[in-house]
């Protein structure tokens, strides 16, 4: 089941042939004085090219747009894609690496990992690197590519796809995330409904823009409960244990403490847990937790975690798919899309205590 | 730190060189009949050779025990390593990837991830793909490849190191491990000393070598406390959380239930903290638990869990430079490597309850 945020074709010819206006590298090559192996060594990412040509040739296959005529299919089995990660963390990526690896299998394509070492832009050494192999596609998980690197991509007739989109990505570049808003709206108003009225938030960090979506679903239920938004209540760190376990000390001390908390992911919720069994607060009798994600394990913990479900390996299989469409000149049916998300009811959440 | 299991080189030449005396494709293709191409198609795993060809071309390979000629090295940034897991899992698998990552990025190498779907042998298919590639060298994960496997790589001059051996390993592969029995043993002492005289151990599958080194190191533990092992505190399956909530339910439902229990992994000690907690038995008071692997999430259970920690990042990049090295054709110092384990002392473990 797929909401789908909007349907947009990319700007660039999916069965990719060059104009018969659009010059040869033999006229790059002519047009900058220099040799066509020159040019071909620019297009192919090899590292023996004097900077400065390097320049002038990567400016010219700019200018004119030049768009590499697809080689022929690949050789059975040695066809690869590229899955990019910001940074490899729990098992989050795992669900996503798990979700690429069955799409691609299915398409007997290998995966290439590789991590950027939380920067959520690749470094211009990993666009080298990429640009000598070079993949039939490259997946980018919650990263974008500047304008410089798309357009080089491009010009090489490498596509590439988002999952999971850290900002605005531009309209033509394809994307698979879930719907952010409405699971940080279902979980709020899933507490809400439970009576509560103190409701905390933790966001995710404050660039991600899946993170804006669920608080701004937040914000949503809250008024729809006739509930008005406590600055103090809402804060924020990355997604992994320990800022959730900072976020909820900061919370769960205060005087007037929340009686709920919404976490930016399951495993800032393992934080909260945590920091609420330090506190001496029974969850959810004292305070109730939903998560965010439904990883496997958000079942497993102590209660089991109220969370909301996004579908990882989907998307991440979904995306696969409509890179490996892109990347044979097939155009997808979608190239914008967002899963659904759902509300998954455990044992964190019940009404609040009853007033002292 | 590391205890070092032993030492032994492959038995393979590590510079690759065919001795004076070796066949060329060209002798190999007259003693057979066919073309120089032929022979060349089914070194490089060419899927266009009749079956029966490439059977008759193979046998003459491995009889002659031709090698190749290793190429070139790869162009900057070109180098390519297969990581090859039985199973992708949790975070025990995202540890595993981080070590390869590191140490390949370093390198400036890729690294090619794909699963064999709960197998612990390779199947054809596989080897098939890899050939046609093909890789610098190969690390296999909980893994082992047939003898005949093992032959082809060898052939083309394709090194593999295996990261944590699922079995018997010949005495020529590479391996990287850490020392299961100690661990076994460290996290049995460590009840002993605090009084547990029924102490049940939850193991992996039987047919993993490590795990049946820890049940080992389990045993000699008891007997040095004096303590006959009771068969019936004895139970096993695979590493994620539902079989040690299983079998935690199986020993903790007993009469004459165990003290203490030791899991064969994190993700069972997950399972066993919530299937104690089902039966309103508190962690550590009515039942110690000691877990294996201390990922991440180790330290964020409720209460935080005591576990021996095994250096997986490290084991990881340790034989991924292994693997570089016989790439490179240099003897890298050690190829059989066990690093140490050690027992993390957190929660989840006190003295037994008095006896009523």
């Amino acid at each position: 089941m797929s909401s789908i945020a909007g349907t947009h074709r990319p700007d660039r010819p999916t069965t990719p042939e060059r104009a018969g206006s659009a010059p040869t590298i033999a006229q790059i090559a002519e047009e900058l004085g220099v040799s066509v192996p020159t040019v071909s060594k620019v297009l192919n990412g090899r590292s023996d090219v004097a900077p400065a040509t390097r320049r002038r040739v990567e400016e010219a296959l700019e200018r004119h747009r030049y768009r590499r005529r697809r080689p022929g299919a690949p050789r059975d089995g040695a066809a690869l894609i590229d899955l990019v990660f910001h940074q490899l963390g729990s098992t989050w990526s795992m669900e996503i690496i798990r979700g690429v690896e069955e799409a691609a299998a299915a398409a007997r394509t290998s995966v290439i990992l590789s991590e950027l070492g939380g920067r959520h832009r690749p470094p211009r050494a990993w666009l080298e690197t990429t640009l000598a192999r070079p993949p039939a596609g490259v997946l980018l998980v919650a990263s974008q590519l500047t304008e410089a690197q798309r357009h080089r991509l491009v010009s090489r007739s490498i596509p590439f796809v988002v999952i999971d989109t850290d900002g605005d990505t531009p309209a033509d570049v394809p994307t698979v995330g879930s719907d952010n808003w409405s699971g940080g709206l279902a979980a709020t108003r899933h507490l809400v409904e439970l009576g509560h009225r103190r409701i905390a938030a933790i966001g995710g960090p404050s660039d991600m823009l899946c993170s804006r979506a669920r608080l701004d679903g937040y914000r949503s239920a809250l008024a729809a409960g006739g509930i008005a938004v406590d600055p103090a209540l809402l804060d924020s760190g990355n997604f992994y244990v320990e800022p959730g376990y900072a976020a909820a000390r900061r919370l769960l001390d205060r005087p007037d403490r929340p009686t709920a908390i919404f976490a930016g992911s399951d495993m800032q919720a393992i934080g909260v847990l945590r920091a609420a069994q330090e506190l001496g607060l029974r969850v959810p009798h004292d305070v109730s937790v939903v998560g965010y994600d439904d990883l496997p394990l958000a079942q497993w913990t102590t209660p089991a975690l109220t969370t909301v479900r996004q579908p990882l390996t989907e998307m991440a299989a979904t995306a696969t798919r409509i890179l490996l469409d892109l990347a044979a000149g097939r155009q997808p049916e979608l190239t914008r899309v967002n899963l659904a998300t759902e509300l998954v009811v455990r044992e964190t959440t019940a009404p609040p205590p009853a007033r002292g």
